[in-house]
């Protein structure tokens, strides 16, 4: 009888598993385990905006679209193009001639990242790919004349990372989005002749595993048809098993809605949350896609990259790096080495972080911060400064007579005291090794 | 009784004048007045093709289209454009700078035409207008900046000229359109999502006279809804009383179905059609658009054109011919020298021209050839060569006691005698003036 | 003693033939005779000026030049051009790509000019070849990437047609004739350094037979060294015998100085001059240069021309018509129809023109404008207007028994008689053939 | 008799700086002391080159130059331009439109270098300043129309930093330089109207502080006229006492006459040289202009950066580290941040660079190597890897009662007994503070 009623009972839930079109189906859809896993990832900015990298990402919005317009934006392309040059001319300058996925790939891989999300389409529309919906605005009709989004997914799952598209829901001045805008959201030119056909047939043909949507915050949900998107995503689609996807899916839902949670971006807890969120955040603090005139002192270095990425998973996050490369195809070298660098602390400190889960302890702030992860049998006690003396008090683990502790790169147990009974102890430190990352990690069995 | 019936009448009328969806409904509908009465019209092709004006309008589909592509077409772009130039870059470079509609209408209504059909989007898909179906491929959002359909239409307007549009329904290379293609025409994703949206869209703002309907060839009317736009357009559009179109609405349409008839680019019958029909040409014998390279011997001469007006206004047709502006927006000047010639030729021979109507006999060739029109009372015979002898012998009209003789543009009255009794006269020429069209027009009172 | 003597003769002019670097020496020099034979030339300004081909060829003067700049040229770069655009920066737009030299030079043939003086660098300094002197700034090193001037002097050579070259002596922005400006004109930097080495070099290398010179007229000839460049172009150059050139070389030197006199542009006399001269002038009455947005009603019409060339001729001047061609390498159609139209005329005419002397009278106004000419025993009256009636009287002629009188096209004599006694003649004349150009020959011989 | 004698010996001394063209006595003249004490320079190469961006600085010439040309420079260019696009059609795209001098130069000053070299014209020609000898290829002419080395060496001088530029002798493809090469350099045409005047020009506006001369080797120093333009230098021009410069003026000259030496790129010495000399070197070890696809792995790191500065001081040596700014106008942010890295390292470690000489010994390979400076009464142990031990022993100095030793960066000094009597010491070191240069300097004090 046993038998049979597991038999049963496996049937009903594989049944129970189709989700319908609404919120509370779709949210009780549990995340595939291989993205908690990851923990790392990498975000790539790439388009038309790359070709005048000049303030962000947002630069045809700053310039033509908000009201008033961005004067820095308005007095740049006055001052540097003839009258009349509109954003669309930029695309042919778009031309990733130096464009090589397998070398884009090799610095994500060695950056420790375990996936990868690129634009497939930002707000200005263009799709790094050969959208039938885009016809003349996409990445094969003009510019680089490459399929972007399917050579970089071959190179990037050749390394067995995973692979993800960013989509923009809305398209700042699609101007079938604009008719519905007018008409406050109560029609659906855009939803049904452009939006949807489009992340559709981008699905079927890229198999992501990440859907990163963004741009939906003008409208609600019902307006994007985003709750029949996932149910067939998660019921019926070919990536149905795998797909991760965020909370980007109307107004309202960020924090609320969908899979994981990016709540808004950078958005840092200041306490362990109850749902899985990821971080996204850029090497360069002022922009997503490419800069021609960054400076140094406005990107983030190693030791800023590593203390955010520790915080971040310590409080249950996964972390998503952010790159903007050139319009010719390169990842800025500064970038590059900010990635190599994330890879060299992660290839020592990695075991206190890929596929861990918070502690019972997030944060201590002893003589130094200190974050901590747990997976199996260990805590992890990550250092983010170096600590002034040679001992290191941690209050929160509570030892016993097995416990042990050592620091990741380094062989050899290291003496500890307790505190107090059963509750702290204080270690001693040996001299750290020179560490680009800044941050140290003590590996402690034995503890509850 | 009279009031009564008058309004049965009126109503019956009404509800007659409702088209249904089908050619025998639709093909029943009269022709509007205007058209037969204008006779003389200019076709314009503009577009991006102007911008590589190169081998003719046709240069996209010569290059990449057609198998074998033209070689010539692929030599030209290897010669002269990066390898991976697309045609859509060609769009920045379509500037219309010096674009002047009130020039072109200038041109045009001294031209002698009363009609004037541009090309609203070509087989290219670039609209010459702000198409909300079209993003990024149209006029406004790239190259010229500028709503070219809607400014050149007011100055033509302005002049008392008709204003029609040309449109093509397929687009060589929408992938819309190709998918459609490929499923053998039964699917209507492209007629649904772009043409038809785009065409009422079209002609609700514009309002055209003329809907100079093409590129109907690869697929039946069905898979255009064609019958049903007519419908809409003859029954319902805001130019439903006024607008004229022509028989491209689908494989088999030609010299068929729909309003006047093109049969084929540059068709002239042989003798005089049943149906009203319209012979399109251009100055350019290779190209209807714009050509960078062309030379004089490839253009009609004047006294061609006037020959071909003529023999075309005798059959039953109007006569619409085309011109290739450059993409810097000028009418180049050998056009500009042929319309104004045309012009001049009208200013004197147009009464034998407008509102005319084949007579009882079209030609004769006697010493030269001989074409007739017919207004109101008067025979026109127009020679389009001149004569070698001092007198001309008609055989075709028959004269009587009443029957007069002048030259158009000469105030005197020419001595003539009959051929026979009633049947065919000599006339003693003066002597002809100047005329670079080398075509002079007798007017021939009291003759049947 | 006979032999020995002719010996030394022939030495002595040998000797005597050597011009000496003065005006009076080289003002002696007797005209190659083919000169005056062609009578009819082909001018050709052609240049970077061409791409903007705005205004005029002196569009870079007239917007960074001249103070105050030419509104229209200043607003035409501010609405088209980032800020900060230069001059220079046109030239890779300068491609050429059409360019065959053997249609250029079969339309000049057709044109039935007998030499072609083409641009081979203006004020702007650009070289239409590859010269030493102007690394960069010339047709081979950028723009065109061919050596215009050579190929074009091929193409015109193998038709019989002699070649010549226009040269500007100063080039409006040059910094080392800037500085010699600045210094009065006392220092030759740019004289010495630049234009010397280049002008020789050009000599030498491509053979002209006409050195058109210009842009003199800031600074004296001391200062060009033109004397002295004189001296050896008929002394020592490889064209020393065919070498002909104008009057341009040194402030002062027009219509006084130098081989044949243009003395303005467009100079016309009042009467019959004493020095062999020559009229330059241009299709495009408002330019040289090639410009985009030229218009039917800036051009010259066939008649206006012909009539030019006649009046011209009867003052015993050489007429030079000038066309711009396009930067893609073609010559405008409607300047090939005009050159065309001049050749069909002299097809006919053009035995009244060549090798032909003004006559004893050169004008005659009785019902219509009469230009004479004369050859050998026979004096050409030229009609540059239709006469009103069927017979024309001419005073100037005295005839005699042996008159007789023709229309140049047709083999007949033409009936006449005498006005008074050996004074005077009145023809008659036949119905006048269609002519384009609108004149029309009678060869009267027999004649005083 | 004083007055008398002070008198005398002004004008011997006057008398005896007087250098003739000779190198005996160019040869004998001190180098003016601000160029050995500053020990550390930035070099900039900037042109035209940084437009492709490809390869190197040397792009031409290995495309178009050198036989037979380097594939990857032709592939290049066929792939990504079209047919006949020359190297002179880049110049308008080197626009240099984020060009912030002011930026630099805090870069430069922040990095610890005392002077700064800009090529003012490298083997291309392109003068990054208005040359009058260099029309229309000079930076105000075309693409940044601006005074480039004007405007650096404004910004460079405001902070105390001397300004030096670079001029290449030769010119690839200068036509004239091509015809000297061709006559064996016989002739002088190149020489005598290109490079000199332009060369006096250029040191009369900018006033130099060093000539960096190079493109030397095709021809003897008798060709460039070197001796005579150094004596001119040294003796009457405005910067006669200020000026340094280097050895390349001449096939032959490197490493024997002139200034500093350099010797080769690159060259570093492998034992104390008796001549003074400098260490030029780039940041990028493939190119020293910008490369657009350049990689991290293709850089120098800061330690590999620091470790080739000291050897270089303790040699002797000036060290020249070098950057390629884009042609936007920035420096790429990888290269400020080397640069600021060795700032960082300079700020604590400068004291045993600036102003310091080699010592009696260079360089002891100890546990780790170690390289020696002097200044005053102190001499420098710079290690440049992390001692594996605590101790570091010593065996170069010998100590004496009053020797002292310190850690730059650390006040205390450090305890250290002598290994032999008055020969060699054992250092006993603090833990060595976090470096990014991975060098640490050890002062000793009372050594010999």
């Amino acid at each position: 009888m046993l038998a049979v009623s597991v038999l049963v009972v496996a049937l009903v839930s594989q049944t129970a598993a189709r989700y319908t079109a609404d919120w509370t189906s779709l949210d009780a859809r549990p995340l595939p385990p291989w993205y908690d896993e990851a923990k790392v990832g990498i975000f790539v900015h790439w388009g038309v905006f790359s070709v005048p990298g000049f303030g962000s990402e947002w630069f045809w919005w700053h310039w033509q679209g908000q009201q008033p317009p961005d004067q820095k934006c308005v007095s740049y392309m006055s001052k540097n193009y003839p009258p009349g040059f509109s954003y669309p001319e930029f695309a042919p300058q778009f031309q990733a001639q130096f464009f090589n996925p397998e070398d884009w790939a090799d610095i994500f891989k060695a950056s420790g990242a375990k996936y990868v999300v690129l634009t497939a389409k930002h707000h200005e529309g263009f799709t790094n790919w050969e959208s039938p919906n885009s016809w003349n605005w996409n990445s094969v009709d003009t510019g680089p004349h490459r399929d972007l989004v399917g050579d970089l997914g071959e190179a990037v799952r050749n390394r067995s990372l995973h692979y993800g598209l960013y989509n923009s829901l809305y398209e700042w001045f699609h101007p079938l989005y604009l008719i519905d805008k007018k008409n406050g959201f109560k029609t659906q030119e855009f939803v049904l002749h452009k939006l949807l056909p489009e992340l559709y047939n981008m699905v079927v043909r890229y198999r992501p595993e990440v859907i990163w949507s963004d741009g939906d915050w003008e409208a609600p949900d019902t307006y994007w048809n985003s709750t029949q998107f996932l149910a067939w995503l998660y019921n019926d689609s070919p990536v149905k098993d795998t797909i991760v996807t965020n909370d980007r899916w109307g107004s309202g839902c960020a924090c609320k809605h969908g899979g994981y949670y990016n709540c808004e971006d950078k958005y840092t807890p200041g306490q362990l949350p109850k749902h899985k969120w990821e971080k996204c955040t850029s090497v360069d603090t002022l922009s997503w896609g490419y800069r021609r005139n960054m400076k140094m002192s406005e990107l983030m270095n190693l030791p800023t990259i590593i203390e955010d990425l520790v915080r971040t998973v310590a409080l249950g996050g996964n972390y998503l790096l952010n790159v903007g490369p050139t319009p010719d195809g390169m990842i800025p070298t500064v970038f590059e080495e900010r990635l190599r660098g994330v890879g060299a602390w992660l290839e020592i400190n990695g075991e206190a972080i890929y596929a861990s889960e918070p502690w019972r302890v997030q944060y201590e702030n002893t003589t130094v911060p200190v974050w901590y992860t747990f997976k199996g049998t260990a805590v992890y006690a990550i250092m983010t400064t170096k600590p002034p003396k040679l001992t290191l008090q941690l209050l929160g683990p509570k030892t016993s007579a097995t416990t042990k502790v050592t620091l990741l790169g380094n062989p050899h147990s290291l003496p500890w005291s307790p505190v107090y009974p059963n509750a702290g102890l204080t270690v001693l430190l040996p001299e750290l090794p020179y560490s680009p990352g800044q941050a140290w990690t003590l590996r402690l069995d034995g503890i509850k």
